[in-house]
């Protein structure tokens, strides 16, 4: 491993309070060295499918032994369990309600644990609202330090690790099925369609009348039309160029699109 | 003192515009190493008491000798001082108008200077409108390089540093009086009743018809229900599970509340 | 060149989505001791004059050496030239579409290359729309790792450089024409007369009835009442004390503005 080790923070905590900055410091106390990097902290509020997309969208492009702390977690101070995973290009750690489902279903696991050993927790007696703080950036800065995940807590099967309900894509008779899997900031619809499933065909999208043909770029249709592509994250999306496709269409998380072939 | 000593920015300037990231080049000139950390830019412009209460709650969480650099500065160019106080751990600079006063009330002060040596700032003739840049900046990555406090300027007595214009909470006949102090971006009400104030006791909070009973965490109510607990940063807080107490209750910065034990 | 060469990033991408990281996360793989400033990352989508405006603000309060990465890209997968520029004091690396006119129009510029040699890419199959990961983040790492600007790609004219369509400031019979160039979060207007052109000068500005007369600081006037005063980035601005200028007058980019010397 490096000894550049870097740490990425996702949360929905937002910027306007010092929440994040709370969780940097803690982590600063176990080691003032490490490299921060944000993912994104403007997740919606308790929006899991959104954490659950950005993580796995992010986690490729970062260099191995990256540990991830991401914390989107309507169900703290409740019963889901607190967990650390070993993948073989690095590492997360979060509450385990499913926000990890994506990058999981990518890459192998090597093992993982649920975070019952309190040496590696900032405090012991942790607040009931805010385990960011004082479990996950805790452990997160000791993971990074190169602690070994086997001392953070009970080793745990990975299968029994939480689910995300969410149809896959399927193929139709004549296309594809599948769901708008998330909304980005330019109003741009990313489908749960991998590009695989599309690359070298010819495609249209039917989210209503009349279906959008399948283009390269965004620049390909006139401003103010709908673009079907890949988009640079390899999911088949809906977008408007220079405008907003959510807005003209209306659709939202899960909505059903339709490939079709041609 | 650590060879990386932190530094961590508070502003009103938003993340939009470049003012922000002008400071950290013009503390990056100075020392480029340095490790700079943001508290939050996103203090509602010239908000005094949000700067205050962030500030306050962010500084123990930094390891010591930190400095931390605040600056939400309505009277800018006019008479106010430009500060800086040493505590026990870590250092303070910024406008002194009041948004030091909550760190301050919790943590011992060693010393406190006004900037008047213009050999620590960006320039010996700063903007008029800009001193977050041409002198707090700049001074704080001064002292994060380990210059003496003393030699930033004037000694001046701490007792002269502006107090917050907050009534305290303080006891009732069976209970206690306080006011919200902030608002954070779930709608979460925070008041100014410190944790030890309520603890091993059975209370509700008043804050109209019917009063609302304290609890442990959100998830102890139900979904839109109203729940009275400890926030993370040990404050009495009022808050909707999975929703806003702020739009639901209508209150705001000063607004009154009210403990009653039972 | 310091060996803590500084790389920047401003682009339209917002911190909703994971994309800055992904470009952080590239940056990374390339070397992972890089120090990466935000500039902003909330330029309004495909406004490339608040992107020329905000990076040539920022510009000047860098150490020597420092690599800025700029992407607000309308035209990506499009037919512009991607390219990187040496100036005495720094790098530039963006689209050529006139982002970078504004600080290109005040430095000297040593050489300028376009992007096409894909080894200092990300792959060399880049995606259609988002060179701001494939090329440009790694065309920065690149040159911050102190990679030669030549080697990156085919030598250009500099002054075959985008300009962007703004009319200049010009003297009038007893004053100066300009225009808005930038909006910032306060609801300042800033226009493009730069501070030098009324220095020493009494001076008032017209965009409307009556006239609003030169003062040095926003304090110098009562709350809610019009100032026009140099600001701190050097450019004549109109704001309101404690309130924004652009609700009040309704102007917007390119709104002409009239100094009148007294």
């Amino acid at each position: 491993m490096t000894t550049h080790r870097l740490l990425t923070l996702l949360t929905d905590f937002g910027l306007q309070d010092v929440y994040v900055a709370v969780m940097k410091g803690t982590i600063a106390q176990i080691d003032p060295t490490l490299n921060i990097i944000d993912l994104t902290h403007d997740i919606p509020p308790q929006n899991i499918a959104a954490a659950r997309f950005n993580l796995m969208n992010a986690y490729p492009y970062f260099p191995p032994g990256t540990v991830h702390v991401a914390v989107v977690d309507p169900g703290v101070g409740g019963r889901r369990r607190a967990v650390a995973v070993q993948l073989t290009g690095g590492f997360l750690v979060a509450p385990d309600n499913g926000l990890l489902s994506g990058v999981l279903s990518q890459h192998p696991i090597v093992a993982a644990v649920e975070l019952t050993n309190s040496d590696y927790w900032r405090s012991v007696a942790p607040s009931a609202t805010f385990h960011g703080r004082d479990i996950f950036a805790a452990v997160g800065a000791h993971l990074a330090k190169s602690v070994d995940l086997a001392k953070l807590g009970r080793a745990i099967d990975p299968d029994s690790l939480q689910p995300f309900p969410m149809p896959p894509a399927a193929p139709t008779e004549n296309g594809i099925s599948g769901c708008v899997q998330h909304l980005d900031r330019f109003g741009n619809l990313i489908t749960n369609i991998p590009a695989r499933l599309v690359q070298n065909r010819d495609w249209s999208i039917v989210v209503g009348q009349p279906s959008i043909p399948s283009c390269r770029t965004y620049g390909d249709v006139a401003v103010g039309e709908f673009a079907a592509l890949i988009g640079s994250h390899d999911w088949v999306e809906i977008a408007v160029n220079c405008g907003s496709a959510q807005a003209q269409l209306g659709l939202t998380w899960g909505s059903p699109v339709q490939i079709v072939f041609s």
